[in-house]
């Protein structure tokens, strides 16, 4: 053990122009620099109500239940699974990507019956599909990803939250990858369970998941509710139904500690809850609207520039996620010296990829505090020079010039 | 929505001498401000490392895993309680308090066939008791609550591990409201796990949960292994004992993330890491035995100053917690309006209690950051202020008088 015990706290100013998590808005920050409260002070309590109308703005959604999880983004999916989807119950998942193959996975250890819309990497499932297999599976819930960084498609939700209703059938969507950058549309698309995360759009630090759940999907769950032997009051607490796998992640008993009630259950993550309630504050601010348009400028000339250097772009332009680009590393250059020049001579962080397209592609990020325009000129103009010293044949300036050149014809 | 959408945060400069979460030690709180690394970027794998050197001080052990789960403190032993115990094994709890019920209450979710050492509120197990125990129910794993904060007991563990191991039962404690307090000694305990969180003794805000774990319950653990589809090479990946029922709370997944390997799992949470090693640099650059002292000079100061007052402690001495005292609300005293008064005149939080304690005592902390000498008299100082009010009996001054004496005489 060093004399200094390793020292203190002092990363290097990098961008972070991967897949998340990315650089943090520095008000987040600050914000979470504030002393703790006591769970039950009214001051705390004060902050997690104003918390919840912050998110019913962010998650566009009328839905009471909204309130954080404390834990990453992962930890968001695995309690509205764990908590909607019964032992034996059926599931059917669209897995068009690694997030995709994550539901599954936690699913499966729940004991789901699991039916899934597999679909090639880089596509997404129409309306059409998604009603056939509801039709022919008949689950108890369906979930899929909104955004998946893994391919960097967005799965058009509109309509899919009425076929679900429309066939008696819960419905949850991940939104880790796009809220606070594309429109997360709870109510709209009329699904009953969307979560999120911090570390990405919303310009926050890992370690928040957001979410948001319908009355119906609130009553599915409460009807599983136990509380705990120390502090419930007598055996009438019970719900009729199976009960929830998981004591920490039952949103059951979550949903009493963040209710008028205040039943105990976690100790709120103090520091991680004023840091989401200042991301929100950002992002309503700035209004939604002009924040989404901020995310698509940023994809739409990291596109262009990409383009212009004569990579190819990876997936369909028709459903490609603003905030994050994947473009395939050319012939005869070595992707991950690349990554590493780039954070090397540049202090800048471009993403590598899972599974089928590892060491295919590379993921490029314009994410919360970084969509923007002076970042993605920066990100272009310094793998332009990364490229050229690798060899790479390109048209020196021509990434930045139509990069703005896309935002000059905003 | 107000239109400043509820301002920014700025809660109360709160004295808070409750059972934790307590006042974070100021350098957390900065070295959280740092901004966000990308979590394979070299620095942050580096500062991952660290805080594994860093906590396997803190929990006085030579166990190479010992890292980080994200979530708060209940995070950190249901990660421990699913990864040890099979659907179906024999658990055998210690139950003393209400933390000991929420061990129940999570390994019944797992489907453990749980056994239990009832214990009356207030009393601890012996080591008798313990092999008594083991030897007729013959569990897979033994788990205990190292201090019960809902009791103010801490059950003694020398030997105790040496017993699980004599009779080959893997063992788990949880150390929630002692780590950074009292000698949390893993490996002069010889026990098996051991799971913490920041927000008590370790003067860091809750969100972090620090765990301990041997090598013989590594590799318990890492035969219940199973590594997601999206990532992982081949079947051969996957162990041969009954799979962990979590993704999130898979520790065999969590020490893949943290070995050399890295293999993705979830984000981790990166400002509570940065805050997780301050916590522990500060404790480390004190002193282990400094520590501990500072916390037991200050519980013996605030249980002399409440005697002074008259008032009863509760429990027994020989086993109590040093860092929190519970203490009987004296007849005809309305307990919750004495701690209305104390926060709305004084902005001190003391603690109200669980269960059968509930309306039956106060508890007072001095924990981490607050385990102070000036914190215990102000707190003792305000509390006369306030009984005196109420049309308590007392003699004025008495118990700020018995608690410095205490500390002349250290």
């Amino acid at each position: 053990m060093p004399q200094d015990f390793f020292g203190q706290i002092d990363p290097p100013q990098r961008l972070l122009m991967g897949p998340g998590p990315v650089n943090a808005h520095p008000r987040v920050l600050r914000a979470m620099a504030a002393d703790m409260l006591g769970q039950f002070d009214p001051e705390m309590t004060s902050y997690m109500n104003q918390t919840m109308a912050l998110y019913r703005c962010v998650f566009m959604t009328e839905n009471h239940w909204t309130f954080l999880i404390d834990g990453t983004a992962r930890a968001g999916i695995e309690a509205a699974l764990v908590s909607l989807v019964e032992p034996g119950a059926r599931l059917l998942i669209v897995r068009a990507g690694r997030f995709g193959l994550l539901l599954s996975e936690i699913a499966q250890r729940i004991g789901a019956d699991i039916r899934a819309i597999d679909i090639p990497w880089g596509e997404v499932a129409t309306p059409t599909q998604i009603e056939a297999a509801i039709v022919a599976h008949r689950p108890q819930v369906f979930a899929c990803i909104h955004g998946d960084t893994s391919t960097t498609m967005a799965q058009p939700l509109d309509g899919v939250g009425e076929i679900c209703r429309r066939h008696g059938v819960l419905s949850y969507v991940d939104a880790t990858a796009t809220l606070g950058g594309m429109a997360v549309a709870t109510d709209a698309w009329g699904v009953d369970v969307v979560t999120g995360g911090l570390q990405k759009c919303m310009g926050g630090p890992p370690g928040s998941a957001p979410i948001t759940i319908s009355d119906r999907a609130a009553a599915h769950i409460m009807a599983r509710k136990h509380v705990e032997a120390g502090i419930r009051g007598d055996d009438s607490e019970d719900g009729g139904r199976a009960r929830i796998g998981s004591n920490y992640f039952d949103l059951a008993m979550i949903m009493e500690y963040w209710s008028d009630r205040r039943l105990n259950h976690h100790t709120e993550a103090t520091s991680m809850l004023y840091g989401a309630r200042e991301a929100a504050r950002i992002m309503l601010a700035e209004g939604l609207e002009t924040r989404f348009a901020r995310h698509r400028a940023a994809g739409r000339a990291m596109v262009a520039g990409l383009r212009a250097m004569g990579l190819t772009v990876y997936g369909q332009d028709a459903y490609r996620m603003t905030n994050v680009t994947g473009v395939y590393i050319p012939d005869g250059v070595d992707g991950e010296r690349v990554r590493a020049r780039m954070r090397a001579d540049f202090e800048i962080e471009i993403g590598t990829a899972f599974g089928p397209l590892a060491g295919q592609i590379w993921r490029i990020g314009a994410m919360g505090y970084n969509a923007m325009k002076h970042k993605v000129l920066l990100t272009l103009g310094a793998l332009e020079a990364v490229l050229r010293q690798e060899g790479y044949a390109l048209t020196s300036g021509a990434a930045v010039d139509a990069a703005r050149a896309t935002y000059e014809a905003l």
